[in-house]
C-alpha cells in the first residue's frame, strides 16, 4: 500500500479479511504520521469541537499491526520500479532509503492543495488544512488567538476552516476569485444563502477577488488583493481545492486519465498488471456522464479503497461509479448536492434543464420551521433526473441522499414527484420539498 | 366531493386547475367543520406547540370560494342514489335535508376511530383525536389541567397524544394490548427504544393489557384494565386504530375491496361509471406485494385525491402506488419504516431476511453524535429490499426516505450499500448506516 489514510487502509482491511498472513503480507507507507483519519473532521478540531485529536483516527498502526497490517507512517515511497517489482522507500524520520519488494501494489497517494504561485506563499503562517498535522497546527494557532485570519478560497475546507476560526473569536474574512462560495459544487443562485449566514455573524466573504501576494518577512502579516485592499492577517488558510498526487505512479509508466487522475478500470486496476489505485488519486467513472472523473471525498476513497481490496484479496467487485455527492453545514446553514448542474449536463451532451422550489424543512407551522431550496436537473424530453442540489436549515441537506438514489437508479423527474416519502409535521410538508422540486423539474423537461 | 378534507379538497384543486367553473361545477360537502386541514398536526395543538388551532387549516371555505369550489361544512352525505345520480345531504347546522344532482362524485369519506365495545366508552371525558373538533376538545381538557391521562393504544396518535398531555404537566399512562407500541409499523427489537425514551421522562406504558370497562357515571373516572388494574383518569384518549368509512359507498352499491375499503383502479376509480374514490376510505395499491391496501395517511389522501381531480379534470394520470412509509418523533426518539416487515413479507409469499445495524445519526466522535438502528427486509436470493425500519435520535427517521426511493425503484440492497449518499461529520459516518445496513441485509440474502 502507497499510502495510508482511506483508500489504502480500507484497501489493507479488505484484503486481509480474504487472505490470511501466510497468503498475503501486508504493508503500508504513509508520508504523514498518521494513518487511516478522518479528514473531513478537521475542521471541527480546529474549532475546539472534537478533542483530543486521536478522536479522528480510526485506527492506529498498532491496530492494524494486530490485523498483521504493517503501517509505516513517516515513510514516503520515491519510486516504483514495476520491472523489478519494488519500491523505494524513505523513512522520513531517518532520512535512510530502502528497497521493498512486492507482489500487488495500491496506490493511494491521495491529493495535495493547490498551491498559486504568488509571492510570500512559503511563508510561516500560510497553512493547508489536509493532514491531522495541518489540523494540529491550525488548532494551536487557533488556541493562541484571537487575531485575523484570511481564508483563500471559497471551498468546502475554507468555509468550514473560516467557521472554525470564527467560533474561537477571530476576526475571519474569505476571499475567493469565484462569484460566490462552493462554486464547484451549487450555483450562484443556491449559494447565496451561505453568504448570508456567514456574514450574520461577522465572517467577511469577498468575492471574484483574487490574492495577489501575501506579505511578511518573517510571518505572514497581510494578503494583498487584486484591485488594492490589504487584509491584515495573522494566519492564512489556504482552501483553493486539491489535485490528485499522481507523480509517482506516472513517473513509474502508469497511465493518468484525462482529468490527471491515475486511470483504473471498475476493479481499480490501473494500466499496469498487479498494480491496483483507488481514492483521490484514482478517477472514478460518473454514473449521469459515464465519463471519467476525480472527485477527492472521503466517500469515495472509502468505497474504491475498499473494491480494491476486495480485489486484491482474490474477490471479484466492480465498483459502479459515483455521483459526486457533498454535503456540508457552515454557519447553521446546510448545503448539499449530487450528480449534475445544469452547465455540467449541456457540457457534457446532455440537453438539461432545471428547477427550483423554496419551501421548509418542516410542516409550515411548525414552531422549527426554517426555509429550504431544492435545486433539480433533468434530462429535456425523458425527464431522467441529472442532479440535486439543497441548501437550508437543519434537517434539509440529507434529503440529497433521495435524489442520489434517485438518479443512481435513472429514476424519471416525475417518478420521484409521486414516490412515497416519510411525512410528519416536525419532518415535512405533506408533500416533500423533494416532491415539488421533482415535479417542478418534470413539467420544465416536459 | 363527499368529504372535504386532504383527498376531496386535493381532488376539488386539481379538477378546478383543468376545468372552468363553466365547464365543471364544483361541490364539496364536509361532515366535521372545518375542510383541508392537517390531522397530523393535531396532537401539537394539543401539546400547545402550534397556535391557533387555524394554522392547521390549509385553506378555508373562502379561499375554495375563490377558486370557484362551494365547501359546505357540517353537511353529511346520507345517501348517493347512483341511477338518480344524486345525493342526498344533512344539513347538520340545521337539520335540513336536501338533494344534489352530480355528474361525476368523489368519495372521501375518511377513516374513523376504531372503537372498541366496552363499558363506558360514550362517557364524557373519553375523547378521539382525529378532527379539528377533537383537538379543540383535547386542548380545551389539557389547559384546564394538570390531571391523569390514560391513553388507549400504543399507535402514532396515541404516542403523540401521549407525549402532548406529558408536555403540559399531566400524569400519562399509555396501555396497549400490543407486545410494544407502534406494533403495526415496527417489530419489537426496533420499538423498545420508543418505550424507553417514554418512561425516561416519566410516561408510563403498559404493554400487553386490555382495558376491560372505562369506569364513571357523569364522567370518566378511571380505566380499569385485564389483570385488575385500576388507573386514575381525567381523560381517555383512544387511539386503537381506524377503519375506513366506506358504508355510505357500499349502501349505493360500490364496491369494497378484501381490505373493507372502496376498491379503485390506478385511475381512482370505483365500480361504478363516474364514481372516484379517494384517501383514507380507499385502497390502494402496494407496489411489494402488488395486493391492495388501505392505510390511513395523510401523503395517501394527498397524492390519491391529486390523481382523482387530475383524472376528473379530464386528464389521464395513474396512481404508482404506495409503500405505506410513515414516520414520528416520540420524546426525542425518531422512528420510521416503509415497505414490508419480515412477518408481512413472509404473509405475502415472499421469502425474506432481515438484518440490523447499529451506529449513530453522525459520526461518531461528533459532539451530537446519538445512536440510531436500521433494520433492513430483503428477499432472500434476489436480495431485493422490501422495507426498513429506522429509530434514533435526530436526524435518524427522514433516513426511511432514501429506502423508500431504493424500494420504490426495486432496487437490492447489494446496490444501495454502493451507492453514492452524502457524508461529512455533522450528518453520518463515512458510510452511513443506511449502507451498512444493506450490506448486511444483502450478505444475510445471498
Amino acid at each position: 500500500m502507497v499510502g495510508g489514510d482511506a483508500a489504502g487502509m480500507s484497501a489493507a482491511s479488505q484484503a486481509r479479511r480474504r487472505r490470511s498472513p501466510s497468503q498475503l503480507e501486508i504493508i503500508a507507507f504513509e508520508r504523514s504520521g498518521w494513518v487511516s483519519y478522518s479528514a473531513c473532521g478537521e475542521p471541527y478540531h480546529v474549532a475546539g469541537y472534537i478533542d483530543p485529536l486521536e478522536r479522528l483516527v480510526a485506527r492506529t498502526p498498532a491496530a492494524f499491526a494486530e490485523m498483521a497490517i504493517e503501517a509505516h507512517t513517516r515513510h514516503e515511497v520515491r519510486e516504483i520500479d514495476l520491472d523489478a517489482r519494488t519500491v523505494t522507500v524513505e523513512n522520513l524520520r531517518e532520512g535512510q532509503t530502502s528497497t521493498t519488494p512486492f507482489d500487488i501494489l495500491m496506490i493511494g497517494t491521495g491529493a495535495t492543495s493547490f498551491k498559486p504561485s504568488i509571492a510570500g506563499m512559503d511563508l510561516p503562517g500560510v497553512h493547508e488544512l489536509r493532514t491531522l498535522d495541518d489540523a494540529k497546527q491550525l488548532r494551536a494557532i487557533v488556541d493562541a488567538g484571537p487575531g485575523n485570519a484570511v481564508i483563500v478560497g471559497g471551498g468546502y475546507i475554507g468555509l468550514e476552516a473560516a467557521e472554525a476560526f470564527h467560533h474561537r473569536g477571530w476576526q475571519v474574512t474569505v476571499v475567493t476569485a469565484g462569484a460566490s462560495v462552493l462554486d464547484r459544487t451549487l450555483d450562484t443562485d443556491m449559494s447565496g444563502r451561505v453568504i448570508e449566514s456567514m456574514e450574520a455573524i461577522g465572517i467577511r466573504v469577498v468575492t471574484e477577488t483574487k490574492v495577489r501576494c501575501i506579505n511578511g518577512s518573517e510571518h505572514v502579516v497581510s494578503v494583498g488583493c487584486e484591485g488594492g485592499e490589504i487584509l491584515p492577517a495573522d494566519v492564512v488558510v489556504l482552501g483553493l481545492g486539491s489535485r490528485p498526487v499522481a507523480e509517482l505512479a506516472a513517473d513509474a509508466g502508469i497511465d493518468l486519465g484525462p482529468t490527471g487522475a491515475i486511470a483504473v478500470d471498475d476493479h481499480q486496476r490501473t494500466s499496469a498488471e498487479g498494480v491496483f489505485s483507488a481514492g483521490d488519486c484514482a478517477e472514478t467513472m460518473h454514473r449521469v456522464t459515464g465519463r471519467p472523473v476525480n472527485y477527492h471525498l472521503g466517500t469515495i476513497a472509502n468505497k474504491t479503497g475498499r473494491v480494491a481490496g476486495i480485489n486484491i484479496g482474490g474477490g471479484d467487485i466492480a465498483f459502479p461509479g459515483v455521483l459526486g455527492t457533498a454535503i456540508t453545514k457552515i454557519c447553521q446553514t446546510e448545503v448539499a448536492s449530487t450528480g449534475l448542474r445544469r452547465a455540467e449536463a449541456e457540457e457534457a451532451g446532455i440537453d438539461a434543464v432545471e428547477a427550483t422550489a423554496t419551501g421548509t424543512t418542516t410542516a409550515g407551522y411548525w414552531p422549527d420551521a426554517t426555509t429550504m431550496r431544492i435545486k433539480a436537473v433533468a434530462e429535456r424530453g425523458t425527464g431522467r433526473l441529472l442532479g440535486a442540489q439543497v441548501v437550508g436549515g437543519p434537517g434539509a441537506a440529507k434529503r440529497i441522499d433521495v435524489f442520489a438514489t434517485a438518479i443512481w437508479n435513472d429514476m424519471s423527474a416525475r417518478d420521484l414527484a409521486w414516490t412515497d416519502l416519510a411525512y410528519a409535521p416536525p419532518f415535512s410538508g405533506v408533500w416533500d420539498l423533494i416532491h415539488i422540486a421533482a415535479r417542478k423539474v418534470a413539467d420544465a423537461a416536459s
